[in-house]
């Protein structure tokens, strides 16, 4: 079964408002098993509507429309839905009264305009609306479905949730699920050409991999008749691509590195101290987006003059003078001088070139230094990436709690 | 002008992501005067991709494609728009030669894949990308523009304001300018009520409030046949704003706090360190977000554990014990230390609540003490806010910033 969602509203396309809707409606239709395989965004334009809305139901099953429902002159979407369709549209005795006395009640003038939401098209299911006075509309003709609902968020996800999804369970027959896979460490085509193999031969489920803020996610899909077997077919090839990948990967879903990162040190009881140069703050401020992070971080040095890095973390003058503030002596007394600090069981320095000045043949922007002082032992990584300032900031970082993630996945 | 924006990836389709290159594209697009009568996204499949591409380019000038230029098999827009536009896709030495340095300077191994980004359409302008290794497309054929942009943000930001703005700036005829006035320190429907009588008489040049990040952004926006006529509007709308909202008002267009903040104290050549407990190095974070920074901020302690606030700040146990380690005798005290620990002219201080948990009736969640030492005197602001926790976070570093702000503004 296809399927296809279209945003109608001039908001979208000034940029006033970003489509979430589509967002929520995909994941949604991606959970029933409905291939979901354009999104459209059309503005308050009778004709572009009618046009998109005809077009959509040749390529498609089923349509959904969010937004255009409510009771200004702007308000289109039903109008140019039955057009497209070829229905009338008609009054809905119901519906009206409903909106009467929904205007009695909140003691508001009512206008005609308001009528108007109280027209269906011919032989259509009107979704009661709750949180707002627009209904919402599911007709079908032809063996095609069309289902209108109302643009705001807490109008439209009510509305899709009770009336929608008990509607569209029983038309539909297979299931897909899907798992997302977080690899850090190893680039986009690396990760790629590592799994060539069992990319090349996918059929279902399907793995797809995509770059994101320095690291790769694998969506690993599958679509049957049942939930069980989906999970099973799921489960197999994680396997196989854990097989591969093994440590790389980090985390399933919606789970980021510093969470994870947090449940490691959590379940080995340990607590970390940071010192921070060209990261500037940014790792204690991604742990600390955690709630629960004051469980295990206890505090971070952001050490940006050489005078606090001697001063604060006790790194020597000499080091720093013998071998510069970006250099591997001076990450190791970095992170020692961290862990004192802070009293902790960990500490994690960072000290680098975060551009765009400061850099040198010898030492380039994006030369990074990366220290781990565990107990009486001390480890420095070396690491070049490009990009610019925060991008850097950004992967030094990622590096940095992946450093520390497989630290702790040892002890 | 007409314009079309399509966003290529799967992901998009399954719900993974939400579509805010649309919404950046739309509002460009906009500024620029071009109509934007449409948004598509589509999966990664060829033969939609090509079907929609034609479409696009039947009923508009230009279409700006985002999102799949990666090295991947999934990868295909440049291949699939070329097919469109019926041009052959050809290797590119410049472009192959700078993917090879790229490899070669970051010590990666290369795949045939790489290479791949290294083809352009016939008679295309390849546009660099310095944050990632797809270069950006554009492409003109009979009267038609196609504009090929990498899907992530950070690569798409820069290379639209780089590369394409300034190509579409020649492009239309008409000038819209616009400046954007941001205020910090009052809420939307506050600064709307104050510009009241100024908003509804506006014709020409139009004032649009936006509510951002716990700032507000007044949008100012001319459309006249000359750039000079424009700017002239403007800079007298401008100053009737500003002499209502007078110093709320911090910067223009995207001129960020954190990079007023830095200005001010390179102006008055002071330097600054801070001391951070909820905001946990959001500050030092956006800060050292700045090129620069080094030269201001000589350090920021993230003081999450008490046993930190004392040790490395000074702040006296019997503070924490009497008063709690949320309380302005804290954040006095943590500001005083922070301006002797880092030996600079100023100490700022933030400790708060920001939940979820931590909170009681005596001190919720969202209170919030900020304190700044200068020379030998303390300020101590309280305030409360509401939202998660990375609103509250975000918020409370806005507000030390803003108060900073203020404070240099006097000196």
């Amino acid at each position: 079964m296809k399927g296809e969602i279209i945003a109608v509203g001039t908001e979208l396309l000034l940029g006033n408002i970003v489509n979430t809707n589509a967002q929520y409606l995909s994941q949604k239709m991606a959970d029933l098993g409905i291939d979901v395989f354009y999104h459209v965004a059309v503005g308050d334009n009778m004709q572009r509507l009618v046009d998109t809305v005809r077009t959509s139901l040749n390529r498609s099953d089923i349509i959904i429309t969010c937004g255009g429902l409510g009771p200004t002159t702007d308000d289109i979407t039903k109008e140019g839905v039955s057009e497209a369709l070829g229905v009338k549209l008609l009054p809905d005795k119901a519906s009206i009264e409903k909106i009467k006395e929904i205007f009695k009640a909140y003691e508001r003038p009512m206008t005609d305009n308001n009528i108007k939401q109280g027209y269906i098209p011919e032989g259509a299911i009107v979704l009661e609306n709750n949180n707002g006075t627009a209904p919402g509309i599911l007709v079908e003709k032809d063996d095609k479905i069309a289902i209108l609902l109302p643009g705001p968020p807490n109008e439209l996800y009510p509305m899709f949730e009770e009336k929608v999804l008990p509607y569209l369970k029983a038309k539909v027959h297979s299931t897909i699920r899907s798992r997302m896979l977080r690899v850090v460490g190893i680039g986009e085509s690396a990760a790629e050409d590592m799994l060539k193999e069992i990319i090349s031969s996918q059929t279902n489920p399907t793995i797809a991999p995509y770059a994101k803020d320095g690291e790769v996610h694998l969506r690993i899909t599958a679509k049957t008749d049942n939930p069980e077997e989906a999970d099973r077919l799921i489960v197999q090839m994680e396997q196989k691509v854990r097989s591969i990948l093994g440590e790389n990967i980090y985390g399933y879903d919606e789970e980021s590195l510093e969470e994870v990162v947090l449940r490691l040190l959590q379940e080995r009881k340990m607590t970390l101290s940071l010192a921070e140069s060209c990261t500037g703050g940014l790792i204690a401020n991604r742990l600390t987006d955690i709630p629960g992070a004051s469980a295990s971080l206890m505090c971070g040095i952001i050490s940006y003059s050489n005078e606090s890095k001697t001063n604060i973390l006790g790194v020597k003058e000499e080091t720093i003078r013998n071998y510069g503030a970006v250099s591997s002596q001076t990450a190791e007394e970095m992170a020692i001088g961290a862990k004192r600090v802070g009293n902790t069981d960990i500490g994690i320095s960072v000290t680098g070139i975060a551009g765009p000045d400061g850099g040198s043949v010898e030492k380039p922007v994006g030369l990074c230094y990366i220290g781990i002082s565990i107990g009486d032992k001390v480890k420095v990584h070396r690491l070049r990436f490009n990009g610019n300032r925060k991008r850097l900031k950004w992967n030094f970082s990622n590096r940095a709690l992946d450093y520390l993630r497989r630290e702790l996945l040892l002890l």
